[in-house]
This record gives structure tokens, C-alpha cells and sequence, in this order.
């Protein structure tokens, strides 16, 4: 691979907290090697090697890749289909009709029109949740776009009312198709592909299950990832089954901890968070989704306050309806002001949540989420040159998380290989990929008969 | 001017709800004359007169041009530099000496820059409150970049507590000015632009000036714009020093009923959204600006319900941090639900808010907020390519609230005058517009000396 350097921007730093330096980015190997002063036009080659690519990021913010570390792609195709329902009747009337109809075709083609969303808006790194079957499908799209992904199949052992009879897999099944995933796909696409271990939620899946995820995810040094206390429904629904509180249930089956990505922890207490914030767990905020279906507002600033690990996500496209993180980070600074003061969950801790929260998620947390020589080369342009990020005389942070959108990405790198350059997808042709989308959907649609 | 036709691409219909047919739109002097089904490319210019421009928008959605019925175009330069306040210290610290620094120049820098932001991403009309001083000039920014505008200098003759001296004028002087660029510009641009009368909220002005206010507005057939029961501070503020409610007060001085425009109303009780449906006052929706500033979520469901007039609005920049209307419309949709359940304040509902409902706050329900023949052809082309607004299958209306972004606003027109076309501003160039406005903001942070 050949050298790249990211020349003359506006470079964003973190070491305790958000700085801006004039500097150039040089990569190689795909990891960043040099981040320093530019040596000005007539020197912009120097100390690379020969058929090296250099990018004039003059007038930009380059700034590490954004992380969304709660997504379902195989949801993708399903955005706009299931609006204006609460989480139980979101599920039983659409999701899961939909996900039981999934084939190999239409789970690739959602995977690709997600992927091709989260790429072309600055996202460079997801944790992923899939559908019970067809994950392989998921992972040779996310092959071939260039994302990097942690993926895992959903597991479930424990049939749900309303469901479709054919979501749910023996307890054996589904151990054994994530078993044979991660042996496949773990580690793969030197290395930016890996595999989670995914139990839905735990009002779907027995305790023996929840147990052997954790089993695998250690075996194959995995990360674990799972939905957690979404609703008062779920809540209450796992001290009914358990007789524990969804954390300490989820502890008590090795579901904790650094390997554990809990999405949305809307309905928990103070004791929870200090629990979450003892195992190293990671919350992983997803506020338009808990809008959206009505879910509540998570207490961020109090899980940051009490030690919790956070991350941000955009849920699936069904429940947001987009995989924008811009507006994620946006949505997830204005949502705690009316309740905390406005001084509430700042830029700069939002902005946190995004890349170094992100990466901690993945378990990558030494490995991507800042821009420091050592690390891999997930790497975001912004264009600084619309009308919407003016004046830039304030605060860079500020423009990034209240002001900036997925439109201002112009360039993105994924461990160093160019995958958008001038707002243009590389790695697979957009308008393919969105009329295949519209075609699966058709058929999705029709499968799953909905009412 | 030449005839213009928009062919070929599905245009967004209201007659009671919201409905999408294949069609042609034809504009004749600045006027929608008629919508109907495409005659195909052999016959696409028939029934226009020579010269006519045919602009082709298959695979487009066509759409009224947005409303937004509450903005601060002298506060676009301030983006950035007031983050993370409530409203009281935002005002003070930030908000009102960068106004009192303000001169001819920043005003005009000012205005370019939102009014640039606001039609690149859809906005085709706004009710704008200025500053004290230098309104003409941002009338002359407007009338330059082709927006559709109703602009008010900022009225207040009482000084408020902690701001520049010379921020307020005396009541006279107020009045006077106010009249003056009423007899200037209203009606000016062939009616494009207009005036309104735009006290800036209760606790800085006279009883006096508020109903001399009311009465020019109705010398003027104006509309009237102001803020009120933004924060429970104010409420308190207003029932203390007026021994009234805000919303009762308001009334007596005659700021109510169909010329008046409240924005914000977030700490309103049950009986006052009465009286506001009772008096057809339309409220001002702000939601980024009401969450940022920590005021609280407005009670719109509630506010429908009881019969109000609803329009929507981004506020200035600095508490926002962008002029964005699909921003606003996708959260006025999402904060309601966790207070009030998913089905609350559906996309088909907030979508009237930023057409019919910004028609109204406007005093222009009968010329702009929908594509019908006779009406004003104020129209926006979104290009439906992008992967995020696909699959194409659900719910057009979800798509343009919950899915679309300012980025996909590919054409603009108001009054029939093309002023976007693929995205490219026509009227002015933006990277003059962007740099003009870093220079002003540089000036004015020196000017205002902010601490």
C-alpha cells in the first residue's frame, strides 16, 4: 500500500482533551506515522515513498473516524417502514416479520446501502447486530465496502411472543452458527473485520445462552453485544423472569465488563451505574432511537459522572430513520440540557463518546478513535467550506458536533486506504447499491406480508 | 419572466393530508398555473411560451419551499460563540453585546451568510427579528440573495439588566425607525420582502411601545413578532413587573391574534394555549434552540390539540447551532414521544408546520405552504439519491422529516426565480459570502469585547 499524507488541514488532537494543530497526517502501512508541521508546497513529498498520495486538506478539519458502536444493517432496508410505534409494537408488527423474511440477497444489499451511508457521513467503525441467519451475507458486504466492523449474529434461543416462528434457533443452533462465524470472519480483512457474540435481549434468550456467548466471546477474544433496560417493559419484564435487575442479570451470566457493549441503558438506577462503571462495561447511547420509540432519555451525564465507559450509535434505520452520527452527537448534546442546565453534556464530551468511547466498544481502544502516530488510520476530511460552518472563529468542537453534518465529509480513510475521496464512495457504485436496495426492500416487503 | 416547468418528479400535494403524484408544475410569473400529469419528453414544452426553462426532475421529489417563522438573521456571526449557556447569561454575556457591536456591514455579513445557509438547505421564506440598528441593511442583503423574507428591527425602549447602554432607544426613536423602514421596504421586491413589528420580549419594553407595536402592524397590514414564555424566568419576570400572564399580557397590549407571531411558549398552562387558539396567534416552535438554551420542550402535541396555530423555526445560529429545517422537523418530532408515546406529533404533522403553519406566521396562508395552482411558486427540488433516503418504499412525508438533510435540497425557486440549482447558490457566491462573514465575525468579537 502506498504512503499517504493528509497535507496542510486543520488537524484535531486529543490527549485529555480536543486541540487543533496546522499539521500534515502521514500514513503508512495503514497506520499514522508522523503527525507534524508541514513542510509547505515544495517539501509535500518529503520523507514518503515513491508513488506516495498526498491530499491537499488546505481550508479542512481532519479529524479522527467516527464510531458507532450500536447498528443493525440488516435493518437498513426496513427505514420508513416502521414509524410512529413503541419499541414492543415496532418489534412484533414490523422488525421481526421483517428480519424472519430476510434472505441472503436482501441482508447483503442491506448491509451495503448502511455501510454506504455510514462511510460517505465520516462513520468508519460500527459495531454490528444482525439477524439470526444469513450474517455471512452482511460480512461479504462489509468485505467489499471497506467499513470496519465488528459483526455479530443475532442470537436468540427463547421464541417471542408475536414472533415469527422461525426467529428463534435451538440453543445448540445458534451456538454453533456464531461458533462458525467467528472462525470464518474473526480477524479477517487483515483484521478490520471482526465478530461480536450478539444475544438480542435478555427476554430472548435463555441463561445457558447468555452464559456460552460470554464463553465464546472470551475464547475468540470477542466483544460481547446485547440491548439492555431499552424500556420500563423490558425492565420490568427481566425482574419478572429473573427475580434480578436486567444489570446484575447480565452479570450474573458473564455479560459485563470490557469485552460487554450494552445498548441504551435508558431504564437503570444509580446503583446500576456504579455497577456498570465497577465491570468496565460499555453504555452505548443511541438517542434518536430512544426518542423515536419513545423509550426515554439516558442518563449520559450521570453514567460519565459515576465512571461508566459510553459510546453513541445510531440504532437501526427503522427507529432514527438515518446512521448519521452528526446527528447523533448533535441529538445527544441538546437532549440532557432541559433536564441538567445547558451547560449539560458539552461538545467536547459528546465528541468523546464518538471516537475514544467508539473504540473502547470495539475493544480497539489502543488501536483507533484518535489521531497519534501508532494508531490505524481511520481518518475523516471535513469540507469547512459551507455556509453552515461559519464563522470559523469559535470553537472547533462546537462546529463539529452542533453544526457540521454527514454532507461536510469529503474524504474518508479506513486503516489508510482512501474509501470516499471528494464525497464519492470508492469501493462500490452508489447507484447500484441503492437500486438493489429499493428491489430487495420490494421483495423483503412482500415476504413478510405485513399487515 | 420565462415560463418554468419542473418535470417529471413526484410532487408533494396537500388537500387535508399530505399526498405524492407524478407530475409537471408549471410557473408562470412567479405563480404556480398549473400541476399536472407529464406529457412526456416529446411534449414537454407544450403549453409554455417561448423560452421557457424546463428543468427535469425525475427521480426528484417536489416540495413547498420551508417555512421558518422564527429566526435572528444579525445572530448568524455569533455561531460558536455563545455554546452551552442559559438563555439569561446567554443574553448577557454573549448575545447582547455582539448586537450593540453590530454595524452596517456585520448586519449585511450577517444576513448573507444565514440567508445562504437557509436557502441552500430548502428554507424558501422566514419571519426574521433583527437588531436594534442597521435593519436596512440587512434588507438589502435579502433583497440581493432572493430569499423570501418579513424582517423586524428588534424594539426595546426598556434597558435591560447587564446590557451595552446603547442597545436600547428611547420609544420614540424606536417607533420612528420602525416606521421609516416599514414606508422603505415593505412590499419591496415585488412583494418579496416585507416588514414586521418586532418588540423584543416582554421585560424590555414599555407597555406603550407594544401596543404602538400592535398598531403599526395594523397601519402597515403587518405581522407582529416576538418571544414569549421562553423560560419560567421570564414567566416569572412578566407575572411580577405586569401582574399578568404572559400570554394575558401580551393581549392587552395587543400583540395577539392573526398578525402575531410568539415564539417559543414553552412555560405556557393549559388555559393560555386556549386563549392563543381562541385569538388565532400562531406560536413559533424552536425546538434545537429550547433544548440548547435548557428551556424546556414546548407542549405542541397539546398545542394542536387545543386548536393552535403551530409554525416552526431554528432561532438564530448561536443557540442552535445551524438554520437547518429538516434538522428541526425531524426533533420537534422526536422530543415529543417520550413525554407522550411514538405516535405523537407524526412527520405529516410537523411537515404543516413548516409550510402551512410558517404560511400563516407569515399573514401569507393564501399565497405560499403548498403546491397548488394560483399559489406563489415557491418550490424546493430534493434529489432522492443518496443512500440514506433508501429504500424508496415507505412513506414519502417520513422521508422528508425523520431521513432528509439539508444536503439533498438540489433546486430552490422562489417566486418561480431559480436562485439554487444543483445545489449551487445562484444569486450570490458563497465562498465570497463565507469569507466576508469570518472577516465581520473577527471584527465584531473585537468590537464586543467579549470577556
Amino acid at each position: 500500500m502506498p504512503d499517504l499524507r493528509l497535507a496542510g488541514g486543520e488537524v484535531l488532537l486529543h490527549d485529555g482533551t480536543w486541540r487543533v494543530m496546522r499539521a500534515d497526517v502521514t500514513v503508512r502501512e495503514g497506520r499514522i506515522v508522523q503527525v507534524g508541521k508541514g513542510n509547505g508546497e515544495a517539501e509535500k513529498g518529503k520523507g514518503l515513498r515513491p508513488e506516495a498520495q498526498v491530499r491537499d486538506c488546505r481550508g479542512c478539519l481532519v479529524m479522527p473516524g467516527l464510531i458507532q458502536a450500536h447498528v443493525h444493517l440488516c435493518q437498513t432496508l426496513f427505514r420508513g417502514l416502521a414509524d410512529d410505534l413503541p419499541l414492543e409494537d415496532w418489534l412484533v408488527r414490523r422488525i421481526w416479520p421483517l428480519e424472519a423474511a430476510h434472505t441472503e440477497e436482501t441482508v447483503y444489499a442491506s448491509a451495503l446501502l448502511g455501510a454506504a451511508e455510514l462511510l460517505l457521513g465520516g462513520t468508519t467503525a460500527i459495531l454490528d447486530m444482525e439477524t439470526v441467519r444469513h450474517t455471512g451475507a452482511a460480512f461479504r458486504a462489509l468485505e467489499r465496502i471497506g467499513i470496519r466492523a465488528t459483526v455479530g449474529k443475532c442470537l436468540m434461543d427463547v421464541h417471542p411472543e408475536g414472533a415469527p416462528s422461525d426467529l428463534a434457533e435451538s440453543t445448540d443452533d445458534a451456538l454453533t452458527d456464531a461458533a462458525a462465524l467467528a472462525q470464518r470472519w474473526h480477524g479477517s480483512a487483515e483484521g478490520r473485520l471482526r465478530v461480536c457474540f450478539a444475544p438480542r435481549f435478555v427476554p430472548s434468550c435463555s441463561g445457558p445462552l447468555l452464559r456460552a456467548a460470554s464463553d465464546l466471546a472470551e475464547r475468540f477474544d470477542a466483544q460481547l453485544h446485547t440491548h439492555a433496560a431499552e424500556t420500563i417493559v423490558e425492565r420490568e419484564t427481566v425482574l419478572r423472569t429473573t427475580g434480578l435487575e436486567e444489570i446484575a442479570y447480565l452479570d450474573s451470566v458473564g455479560i459485563a465488563g470490557r469485552r460487554a457493549a450494552l445498548a441504551h441503558c435508558v431504564w437503570i438506577d444509580t446503583h446500576e451505574m456504579d455497577r456498570l462503571a465497577r465491570q468496565g462495561t460499555t453504555v452505548v447511547h443511541c438517542p434518536s432511537s430512544n426518542l423515536k420509540l419513545a423509550s426515554g432519555v439516558a442518563k449520559i451525564p450521570e453514567m460519565l459522572a459515576a465512571g461508566c465507559h459510553v459510546a453513541i450509535g445510531a440504532d437501526g434505520a427503522p427507529c432514527n430513520n438515518g446512521l448519521d452520527a452528526f446527528a447523533e452527537m448533535r441529538l445527544a448534546a441538546l437532549i440532557q440540557k432541559p433536564r441538567l442546565g445547558a451547560g449539560a453534556l458539552p461538545a467536547a464530551q459528546v465528541l468523546e463518546l464518538a471516537t475514544l468511547g467508539g473504540a473502547r466498544a470495539l475493544g480497539l481502544e489502543d488501536e483507533i478513535g484518535r489521531i497519534a502516530p501508532g494508531r490505524r488510520a481511520d481518518l475523516v476530511v471535513l469540507d469547512l467550506s459551507e455556509p453552515h460552518l461559519h464563522p470559523l472563529l469559535g470553537d472547533p468542537v462546537s462546529r463539529i458536533v452542533y453544526s457540521a453534518r454527514a454532507s461536510d465529509v469529503r474524504d474518508v480513510f479506513v486503516e489508510g486506504r482512501p474509501v470516499v475521496l471528494g464525497h464519492e464512495l470508492l469501493t462500490a457504485p452508489v447507484d447500484h447499491i441503492v437500486r438493489e436496495a429499493d428491489r430487495a426492500a420490494a421483495e423483503l416487503h412482500r415476504l413478510a406480508r405485513l399487515a
